[in-house]
C-alpha cells in the first residue's frame, strides 16, 4: 500500500518524463531504483508490476501502472488542482487539444527522435558505433514533422495553445538528450521550436528533472 | 461549423478505429471521403485540418483534431453517457487502467502489427513484394508482447478488467487485417487472446465497422 512509488532510473528518458510531472505537481513520492545495467527490470518482483519488463513502473496504493504516458496522465489527472494544471479539462476543446498534441509526441516525434538519441548517445555508453544511415533516415522523416511544429508555434506559444501542458512536458525527456547530440540543429535551426524549447526546458520543475539525467562518465 | 465530421477512408485502419467508436456511441456524423490514391490528403484544404497530411482528421464545430487515438478519446469522453461507456472514469483506478492499455496498444502492439499488416496485405494492393525478413523480425518482437496479453486475459475478460473499453476497441482495426494475413496465428495460437478477439470483433458496432473495411479487388 502506501503512497506513490516510481520505479526506474533518473537518467532514463521514459522515467524522466514521469519525474517531470511529479516535479510540476510538487507531490511526494518514493523513488525506487531499478538498475537496467544489472538486469533488475527482468526480475520476477519487477515483472509483477510491469510484465513487459521496462522502466518506468508506478504504484499508487493498489494501482499498478506502467507506460510513461499513462503514468503522466494519471498524475496530471489525480492532482489536477495541485501545482501546474497540465490537462486544461475545464474546457472540452482545450482538453482535447492537449490530448491531440500528447498523441503527436507519441506517434510522430518520439519514434524518430528516440532512435536518433539511441544511436548518437546511448549506444556510446556501451562502446557501440552509431548507425549513421539510420540517423539520417530518421532526421529526414522528422524534418517535415518539425516544420509543422514550427508553423504551429508561430501561432501559439505552446503546442496545445497559450498554456503550457502535458503535451509540451512529454517532449522534454528526449529533447533534453537530443540537444546533446550532433543533431541538435533539428531544434536550433527552427526559431519558434527553439524558443519553445528554451521556454519549457527552463521551467524550474524541468531544470530539477534534467539535473538527474546524468550519464555515467563516457571515456 | 455544424456537427461532427470524419475525414478518411473506411478501409484505412486509423479511420476505422474512429468509426468503431462512433458506432459504439451510435451518434450522428458526416463522413467525408479523402482518397489517398488520388493524393487528396496532401491538398491545401486537407492540410488545413491535419497539417501532417494523414487520415483520419476530424471536426466538431470549431474543434479540429487528428491522430486517431486523440479522436477516439474525444468522442468517448464527450459522449461518456451515451452508448457504451468506454472510459470507466467513474473510478480513478479503472479509468487509469483503461488509459494504460490504450498506451500498450499504441506503444507495444501497434508498432509491430502495423508493419506486419503493411507488408503482408497493403503492399499487395500496389503489386509490391512482402519483405519476409521484416515480417519475421516483427513477429519475433510481438510474440512476447502477446504472451503478456495471454497472461492478462487469463485473469480478466478484457484488457482493462471485466469491462469492454476503448483499450480493446483501439486494437480492432489492425487486428481485423492481421487476421487476413498468414500471421493470424499470432492471435489464434493463444487461446485467451483468441477468445478475446472473437468477443470484441463480434460486437455489432465492430461488425458494422469491419463491413466497411473492404479492399479493392486484388488480382
Ligand atoms: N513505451 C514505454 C517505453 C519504456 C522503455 O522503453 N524503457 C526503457 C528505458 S528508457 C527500458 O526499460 N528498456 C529496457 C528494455 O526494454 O528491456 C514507456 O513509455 O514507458
Ligand atoms: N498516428 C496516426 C497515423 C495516421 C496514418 O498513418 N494514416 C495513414 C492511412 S491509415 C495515412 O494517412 N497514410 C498516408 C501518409 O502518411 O501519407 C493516427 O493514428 O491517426
Amino acid at each position: 500500500m502506501g503512497g506513490m512509488k516510481l520505479y526506474g532510473m533518473p537518467m532514463s528518458t521514459n522515467t524522466a518524463r514521469v519525474i517531470g510531472v511529479l516535479n510540476e505537481k510538487n507531490v511526494e513520492y518514493e523513488f525506487i531504483l531499478v538498475n537496467l545495467g544489472k538486469g533488475e527490470h527482468k526480475l520476477e518482483s519487477f515483472l509483477a508490476i510491469n510484465p513487459f519488463g521496462q522502466i518506468p513502473a508506478f504504484e499508487d496504493g493498489d494501482l499498478k501502472l506502467f507506460e510513461s504516458r499513462a503514468i503522466t496522465k494519471y498524475i496530471a489527472y489525480k492532482y489536477m488542482s495541485e501545482g501546474t494544471d497540465l490537462l486544461h479539462m475545464g474546457d472540452l476543446n482545450e482538453g482535447a487539444t492537449v490530448d491531440l498534441w500528447v498523441e503527436v509526441e507519441a506517434q510522430q516525434y518520439n519514434p524518430q527522435i528516440s532512435v536518433i538519441v539511441y544511436e548518437c548517445l546511448i549506444k556510446k555508453l556501451f562502446g557501440d558505433v552509431t548507425d549513421e544511415t539510420k540517423v539520417e533516415a530518421c532526421c529526414a522523416k522528422v524534418a517535415p514533422i518539425l516544420d509543422v511544429y514550427e508553423d504551429r508555434l508561430k501561432t501559439c506559444k505552446y503546442l496545445a495553445g497559450e498554456k503550457f501542458s502535458l503535451a509540451d512536458l512529454n517532449h522534454c525527456a528526449y529533447t533534453e538528450y537530443l540537444m546533446r547530440t550532433p543533431k541538435a540543429d533539428l531544434i536550433t535551426s527552427r526559431p519558434h521550436v527553439l524558443a519553445w524549447w528554451k521556454d519549457i526546458s527552463s521551467r524550474p520543475a524541468w531544470v530539477k528533472t534534467a539535473a538527474g539525467m546524468q550519464f555515467p562518465h563516457i571515456a
